[in-house]
């Protein structure tokens, strides 16, 4: 049983930009030569969170449109007050939807369905690089 | 230190159906042998969640109508446009809700509370046939 | 590669508490003598919930505010039909944020981001004495 720490960097564009990082993932676990285990993506920041979904380009809107129908940006938050940074709607999106995610794998594949990418959602309200933490557990 | 890597399959109904795994998970526990260690169970598909709840009659009736709530079936998603398929309520549910759960045993037990059961939501349109990953890392 | 099953034992208000618990973690981890993997704090419970968030006292009103506004407390549950225990908002709640979160460390540091800390939520409609399972997985 081996473990990997590795790093994915991005440059994002912020506000609820969702971005594939499937690819990313899996050129990581092929360099780990790793054959059975599993994957933890993790967000090292408040405002991105991680999931799945069928990345397609109708989804690619549906999803931005629910995270502003259930918590809008336009709306007095707290978190504000505190920093004026007018960004507690990300920080709220980002609580609710976590900053972790776990893949298993076998036989060096990741164990996804044929519709099913991994993706990061920025909620930020501008710019930023980010560097996701993938770390790799399992044996050859 | 041992990796296994399990199917779980199930036939569902889609439409929202909760389908309690608890048993199914603790038989493949039990199977393996394993005292101390954690279990992941892993949706690979874009239109099913996983999650932990108390399975109880009035439970497997809030749960449906709080994502029917802010998810409706009948509102328009992009995703429909895309593919004619009328599951874009579905694919964002999923979405939300994760497709990863982690669950920790020591002495072979599962460390849930007494209330508590691991639930597949299928979140489809239609009934599917779903082999869910339940991978395990531990010792004996 | 070692795993170790620890507790983390809080007294909480209940009523969308939110509990940071990052130093609680930490101290864990050092006692573990740990340097690389990953921890899974996991919710033996079904009214609780396990997530990031920055720690300040604006998101501190933001997040409960926004659990109020989706899943409303005073809301008829059907939960509430089979016990009479007026929690149903907390059930779902929890459902819906789920129990277990995965954060992983190296040189025996948690990757968290600077203004990152995890935090439980305690979704019940009254104090509890709660247990959360801490489990470690890594190498020395």
């Amino acid at each position: 049983m081996e473990i990997l720490t590795k790093i994915l960097s991005l440059s994002t564009k912020g506000n609820c930009q969702i971005i594939d990082i499937t690819q990313g993932v899996e050129t990581l676990l092929a360099d780990t030569k790793l054959q059975e285990g599993n994957i933890t993506v993790f967000v090292p920041g408040a405002t991105g969170g991680i999931t799945t979904t069928e990345v397609e380009p109708g989804l690619m809107q549906d999803i931005p449109e629910f995270f502003e129908k259930i918590i809008p940006e336009n709306q007095n938050y707290k978190h504000n007050d505190t920093w004026q940074d007018y960004n507690g709607h990300s920080h709220v999106r980002a609580t609710l939807l976590g900053p972790s995610l776990i893949v298993p794998f076998i036989k060096g594949q990741l164990l996804l369905g044929t519709w099913q990418q991994i993706i990061f959602i920025d909620f930020d309200n501008r710019p930023r690089d980010r560097k996701l933490i993938v770390q790799f557990i399992g044996k050859i």
